[in-house]
């Protein structure tokens, strides 16, 4: 149903806000999820062009700055030293006004952190776990707003990416047997590199004392340099150094303790949650060591074969799983952006390795994103916000039509959260940075006060996870491709001729020959080369040892087949979500400010009603018991509909309660006062707007949907 | 909006299928949630029919043969004893045959268990986890249709429970430190009793070996005896055995090793997972000690303070959270219903300990469960269905309204998600089998193919785990009343002389101080009086220290005071759910069969629309490429509204498709056949009634709310 005809239906006075509509569409029905976002994109353009500013500026005072010193060293009269270096400070002045104005145009997210920790701990969105306890660090636990904003989330999540696109959604155990995560790779590279003061003894997470040494020398140091630019690029990297390279660099930049000590050698400290399954007390058995998942992501690769099945064997297809992640943090900080336990949510998009083509990218192709890739970052730093999603895919910015569709789904879903897109960038994982199971990564991140946050990656992890997880079972993860006819497709088959085989290699005949097979065609027919014309060919198995293996042995011959179909290992597509991060972010990116007439500044969560924690408030004027039956009646209908609602008949002023409710983010209220008891209307009032407008207690009822 | 208005509206032919009227309500708007359910209690008068004749000849038979017995003991002559015997066999034959009547009656779901493990397995509802690495005892996952499931059943329970109630829901860490579960009583009393065999030091689950050891017995014994009796009561009480009483029971009865060895004493085995937060190495330390919580609860105590400023203040109120609970079992079995790791939902109403009345009593109180109090286990086994809650609590089977109240809620939840009233029962925990932190508790136990199941537990725990808060952290988790007015209350208050204290006592003169203000105040007064009339008395403060008091020291007075408002330790009130066990009853309680014309027997599920995993299949006649515009349509309007549907074009036939569909719970079908391209209608299908009803795809729009 359109607006109009709900506007005409209710008969809403011409001007109607447009957020009371669409809260009365909410009541109707779920919220439509369109494919495309609406928000004006004023403020990003606005801020784009001041940062072009800014970065002419600075790069009109390094060159200025680089006149000089030249001047200075050529020896000329000190009168044309000193009329340029008058320049130079001109520039510099002109500079300093432009930083001031991006200051102020920065968004409010940049500067709200206090006032916003204040709101969240007054009311109770997310605190300290076992505060009373005096905490745990990197534990945080979600009150009531911030557990249904969660909820509604999640939910939002669920619709966006899984009913949207028919996902296969699992969930899986937190606890995961040692093996699992030893073929992963989690057990040997799931590692911070730690490093400890050679004096005390105390432990320090070595990419963090880096990057702080690095703040401290960018704040001293004035203007910009090669030298600063360099150390910028080092910070940016430091998460992804080697042990030899970290210690290298803090040997060179000359980093240490924060007690002024010299470091150790950095050493790798595994981030998972150890425990033990089952009453056996062997402490070295490997089967019954688990940890808790660091990912979700393994609870859908050991599944592939189920799934492919449920499936009925088409592809490519997406699962996709909300659930718990732990990462036992070295130094967990920044609130909720680093924390030990946290909601995720990740989807496992498989492919045909040579097809990563989407059936809906041009749904989407036209979407211009905020892209960061990664030669801007190691050059002038530049978001591109001009082209296209199709133009980057068709470039090969972006490696592929899937992971660019994922890239546009997630920015369609973040800034339907309430995330401003000014605040938005899709950042292009370096070469170095790179997880040990990727290929390809984009994250989308986002501005905060804490600067830019990782909230979602998108990685091609290719086909590592289910070629291990294949090799380690034996169980194979492949998935096949029906050719429309029949294909002749040549190969190279082994003829061994075992009688011989056996007593040369006796128990070494099955790794003799396995080693045989797995070689390539190419291979296959140089060995067959090397036999026909030496009558003998020395093969080096995996372990090391070597076979001579003779003519009579094995034959290798070039066959014909007709082949209807084939079978590959699916690679993976992965977007995955780091739920809590993401509603911090929200939590910033909706915050705003306002003051009403004579009173103090007051805040509010300009929360998207999709997501805010509760639908609607229902209050009264005053404590009047009359009120009472009214209030009652809209509450049972609002929990007919399954819209959250809160009542609230407190003896505080309408005002303070309204400021209340803003506070949480609650984006319509009705009031029910004395006309109330008089001709049954109530007052309906939108958040933002904070605009009202009398409506029958009636056409409430109507539209709950009796 | 009514049926009748909708059936209007759309212009369904009269006795149209309600179920299909109410998919339309479904899909109008959230289904609505009535505090009454309305189904019919047949089948539940039936089966308790037969149970009552069942009882008869089961207390016939036992009669006539002590008869007989004392008979034959006595010395009569033998033709007398012979037609009592005669007698006794007439009997046996009649409890026979009831016996299997009673058996043929029995629902399905006690039938159903290996077709249902089938069908879950063969559709992926769920499976082992880590399935291709041999699986890990205790851990499932929960595939696509039991995924959605789940969600489902969470988010109706987010309706019924946390948005009728109004309640706070919080979402705690998993991961929670050592110091917390300590005081919770978890560190020491979260146990089982293992036991080892003596000569191969297996371990085993002391009260599993003395179930076996009973049920070996009961199946080897004929007819009822008082050892049978005897035998079956301690069965039921087998896991609230102390360590020396189960080890005399093994001698007793003679209970030994599957191996047939002797058993070693029974030893408490504690059932968290353990591990370590942090990098620190030091594996004794409990401050970096934490385990995986064995409930969600605590993570609501330990908030208390911030969840009671959160309300305003104001009692009574509840809190909820819903998420995972972890159980390192010994003996992992029964598939879903004893695994260890789990979803739960657990609600925490705080009350005022002298008033735990609740304002909604009377919505529920009319309604008839089936109860089944301690002193009918311990007697004749019978379940009361004719009493109403009110009833049940006037006359303190049921401890107070608020339990009351919540066991007719979570009857009406339960039925909501298709559990049988039939195979419903609220069993009181016998005073030996109650919690440490409980002082009365009734389990919500469905009936299965394993027999009674508990799946939800309804606790008063009473000030047990806010009190023990209060002492661990010295933070005063109480909440206050206000009396209406002021009132004048007694009380007897210390004073007392420091200057005298201090050299006397030196640093015990705290500890001589605080035992003095903890006594009662009729101690106070017994004290003054021994000062006054002996001039002395000797304190004995808790480790056992001697004092002697001398008349100068203190002085006590009886104070009269202005009191305003009352604190005190709130009661707490706990209902508490499984949600993988209530996921595997519901599937037991809504699998069912038919035979259609001739083909096989086919299975589905009758899932109830609210928590169907998919509400509605888009199918198509053929692989015509001219349905996909149709079936896109009707997909993306499905979408938009958020209401789950599945595509399935493939080439199987449409019966075998719909056959599918209706294993999964599917309730409705939607399918495009050649006459959908002539005039643009479509067939609506029902799974149930498999009645089938066409309309225009315009009216599906319309219905789909564009």
């Amino acid at each position: 149903m359109s607006f109009l005809k709900i506007s005409k239906l209710l008969q809403f006075p011409k001007g109607t806000s447009c957020r009371l509509m669409r809260f009365l569409v909410h009541i109707l029905h779920c919220p439509a999820i369109s494919p495309f976002h609406t928000a004006t994109r004023l403020s990003m353009v606005q801020t784009g062009e001041m940062q072009t500013r800014l970065d002419e500026c600075r790069a009109k005072v390094a060159f200025q700055g680089e006149k000089v010193r030249t001047l200075k060293k050529s020896g000329v009269p000190q009168s044309e030293v000193t009329s340029e270096v008058e320049a130079l400070l001109l520039l510099k002045h002109e500079l300093a006004d432009v930083e001031r104005q991006v200051e102020e145009l920065k968004p409010l997210y940049c500067r709200c952190r206090t006032q916003l920790e204040n709101l969240a701990k007054r009311r109770s969105f997310f605190f300290p776990a076992f505060e009373i306890y005096g905490g745990t660090a990197g534990l945080f636990d979600w009150g009531p707003p911030g557990c249904a904003i969660k909820a509604e989330v999640e939910s939002l999540w669920r619709r966006h990416f899984v009913l949207y696109e028919d996902m296969l959604e699992v969930s899986g155990t937190c606890l995961t047997p040692h093996n699992v995560l030893k073929t992963s790779g989690h057990v040997d590279r799931f590692c911070d590199l730690m490093t400890s003061d050679t004096k005390t003894g105390d432990c320090y997470r070595a990419d963090k004392l880096l990057e702080d040494f690095i703040d401290a020398k960018l704040a001293d140091s004035k203007g910009i340099s090669k030298e600063t630019q360099k150390l910028e690029l080092i910070r940016r990297q430091a998460d992804s150094f080697s042990t030899s390279e970290m210690y290298e660099l803090f040997q060179k930049l000359g980093v240490q303790s924060p007690l002024g000590n010299a470091l150790s050698e950095p050493f790798p400290f595994n981030l998972m949650f150890k425990t033990r399954i089952g009453p056996k007390e062997d402490l070295t058995s490997e089967t019954t060591t688990a940890y808790l998942r660091p990912e979700t992501a393994q609870g859908i690769f050991v599944n592939f074969r189920r799934l492919l099945e449920y499936n009925a064997g088409r592809m490519p297809f997406a699962a996709a799983q909300l659930g718990l992640g732990f990462r036992n943090e070295i130094a967990p900080r920044n609130g909720l952006l680093r924390v030990r336990e946290f909601q995720m949510a990740e989807i496992e998009h498989f492919v045909d390795p040579k097809d990563k083509s989407h059936s809906k990218f041009s749904d989407v192709a036209e979407l211009k994103l905020p892209l960061f890739p990664k030669k801007n970052q190691l050059s002038d730093g530049k978001i591109i916000r001009n082209i296209t999603i199709r133009e980057a895919v068709e470039s090969q910015m972006i490696n592929n039509e899937t992971l660019g569709y994922f890239m546009a789904r997630t920015f369609l879903f973040l800034t339907n959260c309430g995330i401003q897109e000014c605040g938005l960038r899709f950042r292009q994982h370096l070469d170095t940075e790179m997880a040990h199971y990727a290929s390809d990564c984009w994250d989308a991140e986002i501005e905060t006060s804490y600067g830019w946050v990782e909230c979602v990656g998108h990685a091609d992890r290719a086909a590592y996870d289910l070629t291990h997880h294949t090799k380690a079972t034996k169980t194979p993860l492949v998935a096949s491709k029906r050719y429309e006819e029949p294909r002749l497709l040549k190969s190279v088959e082994m003829v061994a001729n075992r009688a011989l085989l056996g007593p040369a290699f006796k128990k070494d005949q099955t790794l003799v020959l396995e080693s045989l097979e797995e070689k390539s065609d190419e291979e296959k027919l140089l060995i067959e080369n090397d036999l026909t014309t030496s009558g003998s060919y020395v093969l080096q198995v995996c372990n090391g040892d070597k076979f001579t293996i003779t003519r009579p042995m094995v034959k290798f011959e070039t066959v014909e087949k007709k082949v209807s179909e084939e079978t590959f290992v699916p690679g993976v597509i992965e977007p995955s979500f780091g739920i809590g991060r993401i509603i911090y972010c929200i939590l910033e990116h909706t915050f705003r400010s306002r003051g009403i007439e004579d009173q103090e500044e007051r805040c509010f969560l300009s929360l998207p009603i999709v997501i805010a924690p509760i639908k609607c408030s229902v209050l009264s004027i005053s404590t009047d018991a009359r009120f009472n039956p009214i209030m009652q009646t809209i509450k049972g209908d609002m929990v007919k509909l399954g819209v959250s609602s809160k009542l609230d008949s407190s003896g505080a002023s309408i005002g303070k309660r309204y400021a209340r409710t803003d506070e949480i983010g609650i984006p319509f209220g009705i009031t029910v006062d004395f006309q109330s008891l008089k001709d049954g209307t109530v007052t309906l009032r939108e958040r933002d707007s904070m605009q009202q407008l009398r409506v029958a207690v009636r056409v409430v009822g109507w539209v709950i949907i009796q």
